[in-house]
């Protein structure tokens, strides 16, 4: 693993994060909270985890404007200028393009990982050897590099790669596969053909920056057009008034896809996108009736395969309760079967309207 | 309904209601706490009912001293020796004893009505009409009146009264019967023959010492060999040194079950021992899906008949789930199916031992 001033990162951290409601909030999304009671929130780790890769300057967040204190506050030893403050939520591929067109605005070389903020990742040196050799092929080679997650189990929230047979680590990706029924998972992970999708992303500046001009066009122009902005004093001002017009596009739909010279690097480093209360349960610590509990005491009785998580210091009594999802923080108790967790984002937003945001 | 300084009222406020627990506390047992949000605790309405019957001065509360504070607070008008303090649980016998040997130093004409803290009375006109007939009865007659409650249900929490037939108000006990069994209590309640026993008592003054003499000697000596004491300042010292060694008996067994002068006054005023999570939920108004919530915010999906109650302000969010008790208290959170209730004490007791009387 070798430490590169060209190797940048950009981290995207303006995700709501709804879905861990109530723990994660409008003010203080999943990214920023420290849910294995480590005293690490899953940014503070993301940052960490690319520091022996690059100069901490070399570190970009791009977020939105609301949590700029706060990331400020995490990692103390960014400096303002490295938070890109996106105006509105447009998806990954304006985000993106941002980062880059402020990269191009700094150098002319510049060998990115983009990654998501709020991703567990269990073995941190494997990452960085992984990470590091994707740096080191995409600084060779005109390609856009995916890292694929060897898959443990038929998964179906996320979605899968499916890659050319052959020998070199690095494979020509055949297919992005969206989220699968349960059938399709497991013909996927039986084939030894597929990888998860984690959505981290290696390529160079030129690369990606060439991409965007072939297939989004209507993304890169405007920041072209003010390239001589970027990067300096009137960025801010120069986003605020560009930024809210550009299309709301993912960079898999509008880049991934599209592109030819696509390649995957299989990995496995403990990954997990952390996207639910029932992927937190599934990782973190049992006890001998399968209950997991975060930041609490708890007693259990009769009581199995739950995962309860209340505010620092209070104790949960649980009888006659299984496979549930008890969650308390900042005024809001949410108890919710595990296996309907995905009508958590409906919760919040009725609880949005009736209450007019006084719990979100 | 007449006013008469020759009214006096023994109100009983020593419980610990842990059954009621996380909301109940070792430093704040039910009586004190508002629990259908009226702005009221149980021991305030207790002493509001008994207004009209007599002067403020003539109310005695035996209590803990640990809640002698709280009593002065929430019933300012009290003066300090109308509380009386138990320095030891001893059942209620020595508790009632204490209070008429107390009555006994101010007065000797005294008409008194005990009951306990913490029931509930809905009706509380009618309570005063049935309590001022029954102050007026036990006046002209020496006998121990009790209220028997009309039965609405075949409730197997209550002790009941059966009595001798007859068209007149106040007819004469037959038996006193313990919690019965389901089935025993569905044929006392069809019988027509059995009340309800809601602990709540009238005699004057000399009738239940005579008893306390005659059936419980060993309680009423102590205090007729410290009589110079009571009611003056010495009066705290000797029942600190008397008090622990009388003997733990209830008033039913000891006096109300081997008295002859027994009478039974029926009354149907909405009352309830509410003693539980469960009667309390009986007792409150539902939502469409017979769901009660106390003190909070609450929506529900897919979930009936649960009582839910959290500290003042905050938002429950509750998923498929019934029949269950949601609690939350200062730093403890309970969940219990409704009717494993009975096991709340278990779990209280084994809190105190674990984490060492914190959550108690």
């Amino acid at each position: 693993m070798t430490q590169s001033k060209d190797n940048y990162c950009v981290i995207m951290a303006g995700g709501i994060g709804s879905r861990f409601w109530p723990y994660s909030r409008n003010n203080r999304p999943k990214q920023f909270l420290d849910f294995f009671g480590t005293g690490r929130s899953l940014l503070q780790m993301t940052v960490d985890r690319v520091r022996p890769l690059m100069p901490i300057s070399n570190v970009l967040i791009v977020t939105n404007v609301a949590y700029r204190d706060l990331i400020l506050e995490q990692v103390p030893d960014l400096r303002p200028e490295q938070i890109l403050c996106e105006p509105a939520r447009r998806n990954t591929a304006p985000c993106i393009a941002y980062a880059v067109a402020h990269i191009r605005a700094i150098t002319d070389k510049a060998n990115i990982i983009v990654a998501s903020s709020d991703a567990l990742i269990m073995n941190e040196p494997e990452f960085q050897r992984i990470a590091s050799m994707g740096l080191e092929f995409v600084a060779e080679n005109d390609v856009l590099l995916t890292l694929g997650m060897k898959p443990t189990r038929p998964e179906t929230g996320y979605g899968y790669i499916q890659f050319e047979p052959g020998e070199a680590d690095f494979r020509k990706v055949k297919t992005f596969t969206e989220k699968p029924n349960r059938e399709l998972a497991e013909v996927f992970v039986k084939s030894g053909e597929f990888l998860w999708n984690a959505g981290i992303f290696l390529w160079n500046m030129n690369t990606i920056w060439n991409c965007f001009r072939e297939f989004l066009p209507d993304i890169a122009g405007p920041f072209e057009s003010g390239a001589d902005k970027v990067g300096g004093v009137e960025e801010a001002d120069f986003i605020a008034g560009m930024f809210p017009s550009l299309p709301s596009v993912s960079i898999d739909y509008g880049v991934m896809e599209k592109a030819q010279n696509v390649y995957v690097l299989e990995a496995d480093f403990g990954w997990s996108d952390l996207g639910t209360w029932g992927s937190l349960y599934d990782l973190s610590k049992k006890d001998e009736a399968e209950n997991v509990t975060l930041h609490c005491d708890a007693d259990y009785y009769d009581a199995h395969g739950n995962v309860v998580a209340l505010e620092g210091g209070k104790l949960a009594v649980i009888q006659g309760l299984e496979d549930y999802i008890v969650a308390e923080s900042d005024g809001v108790l949410l108890i919710c079967r595990k296996q309907d967790e995905q009508q958590i984002r409906q919760f919040v937003s009725l609880a949005e309207e009736k209450y007019g945001g006084k719990f979100n």
